[in-house]
Parts: C-alpha cells; sequence; structure tokens
C-alpha cells in the first residue's frame, strides 16, 4: 500500500492522501448509508430515503444529499409537479463505490460470524470467516429490543 | 446484493443489517482513520497516532481506540515501564478490514483523477479511472495551503 501524506490539490479539492480524500468524500456516519440504500433500491424519492434510513433526520439527509450531489456521486431529478416530485440515485461515479459498500456488507457478516464464536468460546474461529447459515443464527423472531441507528 | 433490515442479534450486539453491523464497528469519522494509520504502521505508540492522524483530538483518539479494542479490532500492549508505555497494533480481526481500507485508498485515487477531469473539462473521463501520473497532476510543491482533516 502506497502511503503519501503531502499536501495536495485535485481540482479544487485539497486533501493530504487519497485515503482521506475518499473519507472526506464519503466518510462519516451517514453518507456511506444513504450511498448503500440508493446501492440497494435504484431510484428512491426523499420520503423513501428518510424512511429507509433508520435514525436519520431530515436535516442530516438533506446535507447529506447536498455533499453527494456537489461531489458527483448522488443524482438529484426534480419533475414540475404539485407537489414536486424529487429522486435521487447514484451517478456513474456513485456506483463505482458500490463494490466497497458490498465489501462492508460481507465485513459485517463476518463479524456477525466473530460475535457468535466469541459467545459460543469457538476459540478455532478465523477472522474473516462467515458462518454458512449466519443468517440463521443471527436472526431475531421475537424482535422486542430496539436498534440504535 | 442481499438485503436485510430485519432486527438481529449476534452475540450481545444488536443490528439490522449486516452494513449496519459494519458501519456501528468501524464507521464514523475517526475509526477508519486510526485503522488505516494503524494498517500502515504496524504497532503504534498512543502519541505517534495522535501526531500521526490530522486533526485529531485525545479525547476521539482515546474514544476510539477503546471502542476498537472492545470490539476486538485493536490490541493495546501495555509495558510496565516508568513512564509507562502503551502500544496498539491491528489484531486478526482488525487486519481483515485491510482490503476495505485498500480499496477506499485507491477509490480516492480515482476520485482525484475525476477532479482533475472535472477541472479540465474532459467528458471523456469514466468513473473508476485513474491517470497514470495521478501523483505528478495533484502533488503540490507549494504546500501553503491548509488541509482540514
Amino acid at each position: 500500500m502506497t502511503y503519501q501524506c503531502e499536501a495536495k490539490r485535485a481540482g479544487e479539492v485539497e486533501f493530504r492522501c487519497y485515503f482521506q480524500l475518499a473519507m472526506m468524500i464519503i466518510g462519516g456516519k451517514w453518507k456511506p448509508k444513504v450511498l448503500f440504500h440508493l446501492a440497494q433500491n435504484g431510484v428512491v424519492r426523499f420520503g423513501a430515503l428518510r424512511r429507509g434510513i433508520v435514525g436519520i433526520t431530515e436535516k442530516m439527509l438533506i446535507q447529506s444529499l447536498k455533499e453527494l450531489g456537489k461531489d458527483g456521486l448522488v443524482n438529484r431529478k426534480v419533475y414540475r409537479e404539485v407537489p414536486p416530485k424529487v429522486e435521487y440515485s447514484l451517478t456513474e461515479l456513485g456506483q463505482s463505490f458500490i463494490p466497497i459498500l458490498n465489501a462492508m456488507f460481507d465485513w459485517g457478516k463476518s463479524y456477525a460470524s466473530y460475535l457468535i464464536a466469541r459467545q459460543n468460546n469457538q476459540c478455532e474461529y478465523r477472522a474473516g470467516k462467515v458462518y454458512e447459515n449466519i443468517d440463521d443464527l443471527v436472526k431475531v423472531d421475537d424482535a422486542e429490543f430496539t436498534v440504535g441507528s
């Protein structure tokens, strides 16, 4: 992995290293979740995004979509209707981030396997392994607990 | 990409989908940067981490290391010396996240290419492309500007 931490500029954006640039554009608490939801659902209206991303406030969703739009990752299409209809979707650039979102999803699956192995004191668990029946192991029918965002 | 958004539990951790689980464990503003720094540098002392991660406060670094330690991604080794020496490194589980950190670094590189293409109105730029001479294109010798964290 090449690592460079000098001050850099590309276009109008200043950054130190490519990892930090990526974090500026797609990092933080909400932007990855917005991208993941759009990757899952294609073209989505504001209200559906709001309902689909657990815990996000209207303010944070507006700000995330504004930044992702300005940075070229999200399309915003406005239909001149009453009431106005606004749809969001990933641009080609936004779609180029989908493999990383998928890798994070897969990593979450292996992390769930780790949690189950840790609970059961299964010392032979190796990092990165995903139990074949992971969905059965983690599924909760009696969903009485609350899940934080 | 399979998507499940039911309430789930693995070990003592509650979550909705594997992507959200991954975001809980490695998401946010600082944890990816701490993991990236440890991936780059191997075994690192607290002070070196603090200096290496631009913009992080002592409080945020302590909190990030505490969470990453509790969640099994970071080792903390204390040497009984005066003054005490504490070293941090990635566990095997933490190392399983390195491919995603590398993919984010590479994505940042392609994003820098996009920024340069956008500035130059190079309409033929395709998402995901990295200019071969990207380091020359973005390098700034006169590093007088400030770079945000």
